[in-house]
This record gives structure tokens, sequence and C-alpha cells, in this order.
């Protein structure tokens, strides 16, 4: 038998040309027929394998799971059962999945357990418990810190020993496909005396991945960098939207608030680290040492190739940027082994998003803030509009993927538009 | 009939002379016996009601309420009712305690609906979905500023705009009664060159008190302070731990993350805003003149007396701080008012902190960092030991109530022992 991502492995299900979902991959999401339960579901093509019905004829493991691992709002309960009982049934839904296996192909199963993507609606993966944004892309701390403090001293002095984060709104994350209202807030014009109310002005995204736990280790114990993939399911892309007029005003001393905690937006599909696997590649040198808790053996960077399109109010869509996920300073699990270091237990369904993906290059910005460099470098799209940051009726669009070896591993996409302010 | 919180209602239940749970108060917890299953339970002098027993046996509305609001593992399904129903339920369960009722009186009522709380377990009440910590007393937020930053400009220029506020960990909240490990992590002695690894050895309480939500608005709509009120369910003394050594390195530009992040404890009875309307006062003139959103009308500022206790492993108690959360600068009605003006959206069981509340005396001060000035002016114990901050074995008590026309309500007690880093 082959193992789930070996490239040569097929699926007896049709998987078009430059699909993002090929055997390899079967990543989880949250589904519902329209009107009907949400379920948990696996992507294959343009198809999504219901393994709620899969459970309920005997195909799975009847000892491990039970009907609400796969019946439900949410994937928590599922996670919950830990890395191993996962890869399992992974393992298993590619084997039923591939062509070494009759077991689904009849005409009727495949009526009863495939259903095409576009018949569904996609929900919340897990409900969230603590959602935590890091800020780990040197390129767009730098950047940051080059337009508001000292183009000399971009970096802090604690940025290249911590993986600096902070804890986010869980209640406002949101599917891909809902829309979002601009943010109103105050904020304070440098030349004004007291601040004003109203929409911020200064609308951005920020392109982000994140990536979902398994339940962690009780409230005191720590989790290490060896440790930490064990802990860690799949991932998602991530809009981390940011109104920076509201930002600049109030994140002094306790950090971003009411800029952030209106919307974040995420890809539907969760992608497993067992299906990224083959795309690790070398993260930097980190120069200063990291401390002992912080260092790592072997890669836990990943090639995921990014982009971000605005697409205006009925118009068509401008990449904007194509940046990748390798980019980064800190990886996953150096941001785990920080985040747990002082006792801090994780639950089944924390999200950890990774802060806002920059490459070297500006066209590998991650926002809207440093492609058009404070609003001084406006972007052009396709119908020749300008744009310095996100206005009314923009559509924006994240995509990302995995290729190598002629297979493809994507994420989907994660697509927001944004309604004026109520 | 006499309303609930009538100084004049008396129970059929023995309240001991100054107790915290008088007929008056009626807060909500959520309890088992042991080994049972977590039930929704109302404190009444030494005795909790059970009201899933009440349920079952048809002493309350049987149209609103169903099994699971009241056997449950967290009150939220309950507080999902609202502030109307939950109010009635309160003035139901008044009145069934009332010297006016006659339905629970019995030996074998008695002993089937009230159990003597110290055989419970109490457990958190709500499964709190997100957290946020504000900053919301200026003697604390200029004591800070004076000692880090500068005194003669110890407020920075938001302090007296915003309710500054910022997301902190739900997965760490634990019970009263729960001990919690010293955490580790990164800090930066001042003569090093770079930050090194161990026990924080500056550990600190933070004297606070919560408020939990009733279900919000969607999002992109806003609280006024107006309607407020009627989404809050109710309060709970709140220390939030804090690592003072591993705070000064990690929290620019982000805020506190790990030296938060590690444990808050919460005193284990949720008393209501209902219960606490006698004791509303006056709030601080604000100057200068705050944004029309955060304007409000009537008194929202509550006079409590709040109490910092130290007990030395083995020792006896020893006040160290005296304050009162009617210190505060910003009160609950703008916190949520600022909190979802941006769209942001609220949940039933979020949990909002006040930040420290200090007073203007250097006894009332709410933290460790500020009693002892950090550090230089060390308290002396009764057993005559000295802490600049909290040592391994120390138990922090914080305990509360509000006291008029011979009523108390009380909060009963958070009680917390530090045990050493694992």
């Amino acid at each position: 038998m082959l193992p789930s991502n070996d490239p040569r492995r097929e699926s007896w299900v049709d998987i078009p040309e430059g699909s993002d979902f090929p055997i390899q991959n079967l990543p989880f999401g949250i589904l519902s027929k329209k009107g009907g339960e949400k379920k948990v579901g696996v992507a294959i093509g343009e198809y999504a394998l219901d393994l709620s019905a899969l459970y309920d004829f005997g195909f799975l493991d009847l000892k491990t799971f039970s009907h609400h691992h796969f019946e439900n709002t949410h994937m928590n309960d599922l996670l919950n059962l830990g890395h191993e009982k996962i890869r399992q049934l992974r393992e298993r839904v590619s084997y039923l999945l591939s062509t070494e296996s009759d077991d689904l192909k009849s005409q009727t199963k495949r009526e009863l357990f495939l259903v095409k993507i576009d018949e569904l609606d996609m929900h919340m993966p897990v409900k969230v418990g603590d959602y935590t944004d890091f800020y780990s892309s040197e390129d767009h701390a730098r950047n940051v810190g080059t337009m508001f403090r000292d183009p000399d001293n971009a970096l802090l002095p604690n940025w290249k020993h911590i993986p600096v984060g902070y804890h986010g709104r869980s209640s406002s994350i949101v599917m891909s496909g809902e829309a979002i209202h601009r943010p109103a807030g105050q904020q304070k014009p440098q030349d004004a005396e007291v601040p004003v109310y109203g929409p911020s002005k200064l609308l951005d995204f920020e392109l982000e991945m994140a990536f979902v736990t398994y339940p962690g280790k009780p409230m005191g114990d720590r989790i290490s960098t060896t440790e930490a993939k064990d802990y860690i399911f799949g991932m998602c892309i991530f809009n981390d939207w940011s109104a920076r007029d509201m930002q600049t005003w109030e994140y002094v001393p306790l950090g971003p608030f009411l800029s952030k905690n209106f919307a974040s937006s995420i890809s539907p599909w969760l992608v497993t680290l067992d299906a990224l696997e083959p795309f690790k590649v070398k993260g930097p040198q980190q120069d200063p040492k990291v401390l002992p808790y912080l260092e790592y053996t072997g890669d836990h960077h990943y090639d995921i190739k990014l982009d971000v399109i605005i697409k205006p109010d009925g118009g068509e869509e401008t990449i904007v940027s194509q940046s990748n996920y390798k980019h980064m300073y800190w990886n996953m699990v150096q941001q785990l082994a920080h985040h747990t270091v002082n006792g801090c237990n994780m639950n089944g369904g924390d999200m950890l998003a990774s802060g806002t993906i920059s490459g070297p290059d500006p066209s590998s910005y991650g926002s809207m803030l440093e492609l058009s460099w404070r609003g001084t470098k406006p972007l052009k799209l396709k119908d020749s509009s300008e744009r310095k940051f996100i206005q009314d009726g923009d559509t924006v669009i994240m995509r990302g993927y995995c290729e190598k070896d002629g297979v493809r591993i994507g994420f989907g996409e994660v697509s927001t538009k944004v309604l004026p302010s109520k």
C-alpha cells in the first residue's frame, strides 16, 4: 500500500488538472448540504467526502469514533482524539479513495458519500477557543519598524529572541465568503488635538496562515519544539483584517485591539501537517542564537506559495502580492514551544496565526500598508483604479498552494467582501 | 411582594451574621456534589440552592427553561436566554427562598434542594469564549506610567480618550482553590546583553473584577452605553496573575502575552448586576470630554470594597491592600460600548476584566508592583517576613463585598496558592 502522500497514489475520483485537492491532500472541513446538518468532510477534487455517512455505514473504525465526531457543528470533538487517531483516519480515507480500494466506487456509493463542493455550504471548521496572532516575518517587522519607528533600528530589541505574539479575538473569525463591515472607531489625525470618531479610512488586509491545535498538556507543562508537531493538526489561510488609523492611536501600551478584533477571515479547508510534509524547507539561519527552548532540529518551514488579489465591486481580479510562507523567521514549532513555555495550556481547536507574511521583494509584501508604503505608492489595479488601502465594495482574495513532483497541495481560498460601515 | 433586592425581604433559610449571600444577593455558580454532575446553583447563606433539582420538580417555568439550562458543565446555555429571562428566574428564586413563600420550606424539600456550600465542589461558571482585560483605573495607570515611563507624563495620550484594553487568554482562567505554577520564560536583566530563561522572579497579582456577558449583537453592530446594562449578567473577583520581569521584556509593541496567559483566577459566584443595583455610585468627572459614543447617563460605578490578602505557606493572613471598585475611571457600560463600537461581536459567557483596581492611597494599590513600588518598599507580613513580590507557597486571597442599609452583598473570595515552576 502506498503512503497517503506518495505522488504515485491515484484516486478513482476524477481530479481536474490543477486541482487543490488531489488524493495527497485530503483537507478537513465542516460542510452542510442546503438546510442540512453540519458534518465533517474531506475534500477530493471537486467533491467532498461525507465522513459522517462513511461512519454511519461502517467504513470507519467503530471502536475509535462515535457519530458526534463526524456530525457536529465543529471539528473540536474529532481533534480532541489527538494526532495519532486523526493520522490513521486520514490514511483510511486515503485508502478508500485510492485506486487500490473498490469499497466506495459503485455508483450508489459515490452518490451517497460524495457531494460536489459547489453545492455545499462551508462553515467554521473549529470553534476557536483561543486565537493567538504572531509577528514572525522578519521582512514585515522590518518594514513596519522602518515606517513607524527608526529605519536604522527597525527591529525592536526583543524581536530576534522572542517569537512575539499577542492574543486576538476568536468570536469574530469568520468563514471565507462572509462579507464584513468596515469598522468604525477612534482615530487621531496627526495634526489634530483630540481624536475623532468615524469609519476607518485605512482598512487593510494581512496575509497570514494559521495553524489549528490538538489538545495540549495540562497547565504548568510545556510543549517542546520536538514535541510540537504532534500538537498541530493543520493549517488554513488567514486574513487578519486591520484598521491602521485605529491601530496607531490605540496600540500603545497594550497592543492592537479594536483595530483587529472586528473581523478575521479564514479559508474553509484545514490542510493537515501530514499532507504538507513533502514541502518542508530549511528556515533562515537564526542569529543571534536563540535560547535552548527555541532551538529545533529538522526543517519546519514550508514552501507555500501565496497570492493576494483585490477584486473591485463588479470588476476583475488583480494580483497585488505574491508571497511565500517559507519567508517566516520563526516557525510553528518555535511558536508553540514559546506559547507554552510558561505553562500556558492549549485546547483542541485553538488557532495560532503567523503574522503578516512578507518576503524580501516589495511585490511579496503581505499588507497594503507595506505594498503602498503607507499610502505613498498607490497600486494600480487592472481597471486603472488605484488603491492605497481597501475600499468599500472590494473583495480581497487570498490563495495558497504547494507544488512539487507533479503534486499540488492547495488551500483553496479565503475571499471576503468589504461592506460600508453600518 | 417585595422586590428581590429590598432590604426588608427575609429568607426562611438561616443567614449567618455577616454572610456574603443574603436573599438580596442570590449569585449564580456551577457546582457539583462529590462525584456528581455539574449543575447551576444559587448561593443563599451557607447553602446552595440546586436549580437543576428545582426545575426537575416543576418549580421553574417549564416553557422558558429546559433541563440542560440547569444541569450543564457551564452556564452559557442559561445566559444565552438573555437578561429578561434571567432576571425573572432570579425573582422567582428570591420569592421561593423568601418568607413570603412556603413552597420549599418542608424538611424533605430543604434536604432535596439545599446543599451546604462547604460540601460542594465549585467549577468555572462559564466557558469563557473570549476574555478581554481593560486598564481602567487611573491610579494604576498613573503608578505604572510613573515607574516605567515619565512621572511628568505618566498617562499616555490615549488613556483618557479610550478605555484601553487588550485580549487575554481564556483557556488558563481557573477557579478559586486551584493552585497555579510559577511561570518560566524569558527575562532580560537590565545589565545583561541578552535575555535569560528561568522562573519569573517578579510574580505579581492584579486585583481586578470581571463581568460576564449575555449574547451581544451580530458582527458589525454596536452596543451603546444605554443598552450595555442589558448585555451584562454579573461580576466576579478576578486575579490577573502577572510576571513583571517577563512582561517588561516582551510587551513592546504588541502587549503582554506570556507574562499574563499562564493563569488568571476567579471567585466562583457570579453576582448579578441586578443585585448590585443599590450600590451604584457616581463616577469621576471625565476630563477631557469623551467622544459621544462613550458618554453615559446615570451612575454606572459600584461601591465594592476589595481586600487582598497574602497567606504564607502554613502562616496567617495579612491584608496587603484595601481598594474599591468605585475607583475606576472607565465603567462597564463604557467598556462594553467601546469594545463593540467597531462591530466586534460578544457571545454569552465572554469575560471582561477591569484592569488592576488601585485607589489614590498607597494602601489601596492593587498589585505588588505598586504596593512595593517596584520592590523598593517591601511589605511586612504578620509573621515578620517581607514581600516585594509573591513567593512560592504563598496563597493570595481577594475578597469583596458591598454594604448599605444593613444589607451585605458579597462575592466570596478567590484564593490561589502559588506552586514552584515545574
